[in-house]
């Protein structure tokens, strides 16, 4: 606690500046938030107001009365992202609450117009209780065409994205398990075909939102071929999740099984012999003598946040070879930004109710080959200032249909 | 029934032609709805990313966890109204549920914008038991600096205004009932100075939403001597709502109380001798016969949507001096888009965070004093169109901080 204590007030001596942080909040003050709404139609003249309200606006509620399909058609419901958190789970800052956690979902809907030209709104709710939040979305999801969860605790996050996938005829994702790991694919597939590494064993460190997707993704992909697994282990706070551990809750149970392992062990000896970290974890729990304990050359994704696992030059001094974070100010930035404004574009343009394991891995493999012509041990992806990235995992998805 | 059905065809024949159908539903699917979703601040650069969203974005959530009144001042909770519907009584269409309401919330938001300037975001909540609708809208609160509630059923919809007034700290108005009461009472002086009718006698067709707000209203201002009113009573489907009415709920009953009704009677009788009509109730349920029991020269609000009580040329045939509709297409257009705008305007523009009897009656003030210079029969208030009218309702709200 007090390295992690120490490594927090680094950060914030570093990276929370006065005058950075000046500018974030007048940001955030000049507009009260950052969007905005506006009208799409104009209302000059009875006409125009007797169209869009009373009486003609009676003839498309009857209709949507007569066909509720019709909503998409004639309603935002048929475009608007539901940018949905409890606020259990908020970046690194943990559960803060729904109220402090409307910045990013704020930010989410930013990007996800910026970038991808599509509408999101934020739905920050004030409730924790799984069945509650999901009584709550599903009464308010009528207003929407597709859900984006975002910072939700494990295992809260499962049950609820489970759930409403299954009980509500839209689109949902779980962003910080979904986005995660596809951006982390498409970062591991570049990896692998620079350092030509094959069979590779893994270690996953965190077993929460965007470990148990990450780990189900590279599974997936690996059982089609589209990359080399030797070993995949997870890794929590207590050791290897390994069906031997009697405090496993059903979802951790489900990667001991998925992951195959019986027998549970340290992080420190899971990674002996390990070709690949990757952490979304904690910050700094992984040393440098743990990746000279690992084959020569090693993956190092460090993508806790603000703080990651280990700082680069730590890692690179230890002898990692690449070396990817989740932050913006280091290469290899790791962010889900890169997927998630393509993905629902995609979803809304094809009219795909479901995300598949499909989906995730075609998004993967199309930012993979996007960056190939410039893959490097420092760019493992494209900027996540790219905007043609959104159009072509899009026109991917589309192309899925 | 059958001249309802009657009334009902003719109003399709007239209103809902061919050509406007087309146009209202073209309006709506141009643009998948009425509104739109904008960024505010741009996004070019790691830096913009880095304020917008990670990591400096965790600055702002900070600060709103450690003082949850920021979020006034950083996110849209500072300035976005919700427009809250359960889609139990959307416009006289009825309860056609909550997803068919979603164009009239949409409707009323871009009024908000286009007059006002105002950002309102529609929530339409697929739930009708009053509890399970207030736990869920208190729950959303977090991400909206006021509530507008709209088209929500009598008595449903008095519990749910009271308790999310009381329960929550920002403004929550039932337009349905106060923003139509408003303007009633904006109109009903315009009439009163006109016809120098004074001590009238008042008989309020409908007791549900709108019939209850327009009742108090008139008579708090009576009782400020902004009205003179002789006796008002109200009537529902069963007669003078009056305290010998064994079936009552507590709103009628509380209605009873204020108008001092001891002995109920049929409207008919009601009207004999009367010398005003304020129909917030059933397309054709006033007959010529009745005016002509009324008072010389009565004046006739016929308000039901989007058929009136009795047709303006039918009330002026039976001798009514003054007739106003909720339509646009008559003279006197009395329609709460006149009023709500410029009500949330000066809320959030003043802080206030509870509406009041007197903002209520400064914005019916106001309407009858900006429309005074140009006062006449067929000009009883000002255009709904006329952008000025929230603007000088809200700098009156301001104003009485």
């Amino acid at each position: 606690m007090s390295l992690l204590l120490c490594i927090m007030n680094a950060y914030h001596l570093n990276y929370a500046m006065p005058d950075q942080q000046r500018t974030t909040f007048s940001v955030h003050e000049q507009h009260t938030g950052k969007i905005g709404i506006h009208s799409e139609v104009p209302v000059n003249t009875r006409e125009d107001l007797s169209l869009v309200y009373t009486p003609h606006v009676a003839d498309v509620c009857k209709a949507i009365q007569a066909d509720p399909s019709l909503a998409k058609k004639y309603t935002i419901a048929g475009k608007m992202v539901a940018v949905i958190s409890d606020g259990s789970a908020v970046l690194g800052l943990g559960n803060i609450g729904a109220r402090a956690a409307l910045p990013v979902m704020e930010g989410k809907c930013v990007i996800f117009k910026e970038f991808a030209g599509v509408e999101g709104f934020p739905v920050c709710i004030d409730e924790q209780d799984t069945e509650e939040l999901i009584k709550t979305i599903k009464r308010i999801s009528i207003n929407f065409a597709a859900i984006n969860l975002e910072d939700i605790a494990a295992p809260r996050c499962f049950e609820v994205e489970a759930r409403l996938q299954e009980e509500l005829d839209m689109p949902v994702m779980h962003d910080d398990q979904h986005g995660t790991a596809i951006v982390v694919l498409a970062a591991l597939k570049g990896a692998l075909e620079l350092t030509r590494k094959s069979a590779v064993s893994i270690v996953i460190s965190g077993a929460g939102a965007a470990g148990n997707a990450i780990t189900k993704l590279i599974l997936d992909e690996a059982r089609d071929g589209g990359v080399s697994i030797g070993s995949l282990k997870v890794v929590d706070s207590k050791g290897v999740v390994s069906n031997d551990r009697p405090d496993l809750d059903r979802y951790k149970k489900e990667l001991a099984a998925l992951t195959a392992q019986t027998k549970t062990a340290s992080m420190a000896d899971a990674l002996k012999n390990a070709d690949v970290f990757i952490g979304v974890s904690a910050p700094g729990i992984l040393t440098q003598e743990m990746i000279r304990s690992m084959n020569k050359g090693p993956i190092i994704f460090a993508l806790a946040n603000p703080v990651p696992e280990i700082m680069p030059d730590e890692a690179a001094g230890a002898g990692a070879l690449v070396v990817a974070t989740g932050r913006s100010d280091f290469p290899n930035q790791i962010n889900n930004a890169l997927a998630y404004p393509g993905i629902f574009k995609g979803l809304l343009a094809s009219g795909i109710t479901r995300v598949t394991s499909e989906n995730k891995r075609a998004a993967a493999q199309t930012i993979f080959e996007y960056n190939r012509p410039s893959l490097a041990l420092d760019k493992l992806l494209p900027s996540v200032l790219d905007k043609e990235v959104p159009t072509i995992i899009a026109a991917k998805i589309v192309n899925m249909k």
